[in-house]
């Protein structure tokens, strides 16, 4: 899936900048080691859809013009997100994501590590470079939040007692939180009051666990062929008893409920356009295959 | 193996302000989550030797008195040390380390890949909280550079081409960078002149690069009993060949050359004690059970 089929909308607000963030990123990457240069290369061209990226831009957005920081910032936070991508595939053994083989698969699992690593250390040195230790601060820590939620998931791994309430705990620790400072950042780099900078915290947090929850229905539900990730591993044969079509049922009010909770947190930014292309990706990544 | 035995100089010197890295250490890996106390608790128990907070606090004594940024910068140090090892346990598949089993063992690979993030997020928190950007540029470009040597070590694995150079070049970006960067930060904090930063450099690189060639001498020629991880894969029956003779040899006559480059570095500095504590340092690091 590329950008521009994210959200029409997004794609007009900020396609020049989601293009900048690209450049950027891969600036940043750049390595003088030939002998690593596949590893490198592999990284520059795994850029998936962005979209924590574009909860960024989108936020800066709705206060004004996009500026270098929101920029670089927004190309920390992809890189944050691309390092935690290559240890859950690692983790989970993924052979495949976006239609493309994981490093796991192409170089073994220790490379893989290796590569995560080498980029969460990148992230942190471009987010140095910067010298906000405001932004820094709030990114180490949603990166530390991530790894809580991970560890969570990994030791309750096959516990049957774990209810809704732990998955929900999980999915907003390892997911949530760092869309919710998406939002926050691009409004602080802004220089938004606080009371914005927490509405645009609330719309990343929601669409955060919908988002997940979208996530994981599709992961049981949906196909590789669509979803371009190894996946359907509980229903792959779509024979659906009546309880898997409860909980099917179930997750999917769940994700109208934090859909509907992270539209409004938007309602006082009506009707600046930021806010309806930040609406339009809520909707847009909620969307099942079905 | 605990801090005692290092050395009797650096004991007396900085023994309380290592028990102050410890213990603020500890402190900052509080969670609040128990049902994560098991994996916190093993990251606090497992504090090795703490060499490379040692070069740091020596390296400011050189200066006069350990200060609070010393203790902390210590600590994120340590953290960023203990992260590199619970994810280099997943890649060598290490079963025991200092006499106990590593994280891997005790719950897995992706538990240890998970702990190892946390903590090096951890770190990186703890470090943003100082706002030092000097000091956190160095600690992230360090981070990265170690990457670098360690993937490099994993790309080049099992290629029989690879020669003295590129051992040295992979050691030296894994392993004599961090130490090098320990003495320089120590002396930083002591807001030391240019010069005398550049000398601490130069020995914490030297006596990486002796450290680190002693290590994996060990591994050939040590047992587990004594070294207190899986080892002497190669000479393990002792029954030793004439090239493997010469190799050692080599290997032998490299670490006293950087044993005595790391320990020239400090020339200016004599009668400093924390000179001499240091140079007793090189030597116990140095040191061959044989």
């Amino acid at each position: 899936m590329t950008v521009r089929n994210l959200s029409s909308v997004s794609d007009s607000l900020i396609a020049d900048e989601l293009a900048e963030v690209q450049k950027f990123l891969s600036e940043q990457l750049n390595c003088p080691d030939d002998r690593l240069a596949a590893f490198i290369d592999y990284l520059k061209h795994r850029q998936g859809k962005m979209l924590r990226a574009s909860v960024l831009l989108l936020s800066g957005r709705l206060f004004g013009d996009i500026n270098k920081i929101h920029i670089e910032i927004a190309a920390v936070v992809e890189m944050i997100h691309a390092a935690t991508l290559l240890h859950d595939d690692v983790i989970d053994d993924g052979r495949s994501r976006r239609g493309h083989a994981t490093a796991n698969n192409l170089w073994g699992a220790n490379l893989a590590v290796l590569l995560g690593d080498y980029l969460l250390s990148k992230a942190f040195l471009t987010m140095e470079s910067l010298q906000r230790n405001d932004i820094s601060r709030i990114l180490t820590d949603t990166a530390a939040t991530i790894c809580q939620g991970e560890m969570l998931q990994n030791a309750l791994r096959g516990d049957s007692a774990i209810g809704v309430e732990e998955y929900l705990e999980i999915i907003e620790k390892k997911t949530a939180v760092f869309f919710a400072n998406c939002g926050r950042l691009g409004a602080i780099i802004s220089e938004a009051d606080e009371n914005d900078c927490e509405a645009l915290y609330d719309f990343g947090l929601n669409l955060g666990m919908a988002f997940q929850i979208t996530d994981d229905l599709i992961d049981i539900v949906g196909k590789e062929s669509e979803t371009g990730k190894t996946g359907g591993r509980d229903v792959e044969n779509k024979i659906l008893t009546l309880p898997a079509i409860k909980s099917i049922d179930f997750a999917k009010s769940q994700i109208v409920h934090y859909r509907q909770k992270a539209v409004s947190s938007l309602a006082g930014f009506d009707p600046n356009p930021a806010a309806l292309a930040l609406k339009e990706l809520a909707d847009s990544v909620t969307q099942l295959p079905l």
